[in-house]
C-alpha cells in the first residue's frame, strides 16, 4: 500500500467517511500548502497527548478537572447527567444551564454487554454522596435505552435523602407542527402541559 | 482555544466537513484506541514527506516516477491529459487504458488567474516533443471550463507532425434514460454515433 493508499484508508475509517470522500481529503490535502497537513497532525496529535477525562465528571478536558468543574461561579450542586462529552456541549450552548455535568460514557445496553460497570456510575454515587449534590438531572438520551439507564439511575438515586432526581421535559420540540410530531411525543406533551 | 477546539477547526477546513462534522470525528477519536490517532497523523505525515508530483506527468507519487511512468509495459506513445491527479484513479479503475497520463494540475481559468503557464502545460510540449508521442487524448473535464482547456491543448499541438490530438467521447452515460439526459448531451450522442 503506498502513502496515498495508507492515508485514505485511515481517514475512511472516521465515521460517516467513505473510501471515494477520504480519498478526495488526501488529494486535498496534497494539494494544499504543506502546512496545512502539520497543523492537522499538531492538532491531532495534541488532542491525543493532552485531552483526557476529567477527574470528576468525566467530560474531556487538557486538565485535570475540566472548565466546567473548575468554575467556582457555575452551581456545584446541581449535576446533569448526559451519555456522551459532545452532549456537554450542546447543553453549554444553550447558556441557560447553571451547573455541572457528569458524562457517563454510554448507555445501559445489555445486548452490547455495557452494564452499570462499564458506566461512570459510581463516580456518580460518590459525588452525590460527598459533593452536597441537590439535584440530579437524567439527560440521557430520549432512546429506548437512554430511558433504560435513566429508569436505573433514578433506582440508585430514589433513597438519597434530600436529593431531588430530575428528568428533561419530554414535549413537542420548538417550530414543528403537531402534524408531523408522534403520538407517543403528543401524549408525553398533553401529560407534562404547563399553565401558560 | 483548547485542543479539542483547536482539532475540530482543523478538521473543519477539510472540504465537505462543517464544524458540527469535524467536532463529531474529534469526539470519534477520543473515545477510539489511542493508537488510532497515532495511525492517522502518521499516515497524514508520510502523506505530506512522502509523496510528490511524478517528474515526468504530475501524477502523485511515492518516487521520482510514477507507477505508471516507470512501468515498462505501458504504452508510452499515447498520453492521457487529465486535470487533476484523483482522475488517473478514475481512468485506472476501468482497466481499460493501457497508455500514460499527464496531469496539468488544474484547467485554464482566467477569472481565477489560472493561464497556461500556471498549468503543466510546457512538460506536455516537452514530452511530445521529445518521447515519441503518438496519440494526446484530451480527457479534460466536460465543463466550459475543461473544454476551453482542451480547445487550448488542441491549438498548440495541432502542428505537431504525425501526432493524434482525440478528446473523450460525449453521448449517454451507461445506464441512463434518455428522458433524463440533457439535450446537448443527446444531441453530442447523435453527432457522435457509431455502427453497431
Amino acid at each position: 500500500m503506498n502513502a496515498i493508499e495508507r492515508a485514505g484508508k485511515e481517514l475512511s475509517r472516521l465515521p460517516g467517511i467513505g473510501p471515494k470522500t477520504a480519498l478526495r481529503l488526501v488529494y486535498h490535502l496534497l494539494k494544499a500548502d504543506p502546512a496545512r497537513i502539520a497543523q492537522l497532525t499538531g492538532a491531532l496529535t495534541d488532542l491525543a497527548d493532552r485531552v483526557r477525562p476529567c477527574e470528576r465528571c468525566g467530560n474531556y478536558s487538557d486538565s485535570d478537572l475540566c472548565d466546567v468543574c473548575s468554575n467556582p461561579r457555575r452551581d456545584h450542586t446541581t449535576v446533569c447527567v448526559v451519555e456522551e462529552a459532545y452532549e456537554v456541549g450542546a447543553i453549554e450552548r444553550t447558556g441557560q444551564y447553571p451547573g455541572v455535568y457528569h458524562v457517563l460514557g454510554g448507555k445501559l445496553s445489555p445486548l452490547d454487554g455495557v452494564g452499570p460497570e462499564s458506566l461512570r456510575i459510581a463516580g456518580l454515587r460518590t459525588r452525590v454522596a460527598e459533593e452536597g449534590v441537590r439535584e440530579v438531572i437524567l439527560a440521557t438520551n430520549a432512546s429506548m435505552e437512554g430511558e433504560a439507564t435513566a429508569v436505573y439511575l433514578e433506582s440508585i438515586l430514589r433513597n438519597v435523602q434530600s436529593l431531588r432526581v430530575t428528568r428533561l421535559a419530554r414535549g413537542i420540540p420548538v417550530g414543528s407542527d403537531l402534524e408531523y410530531v408522534d403520538g407517543t411525543t403528543i401524549a408525553e406533551a398533553l401529560l407534562g402541559r404547563r399553565e401558560m
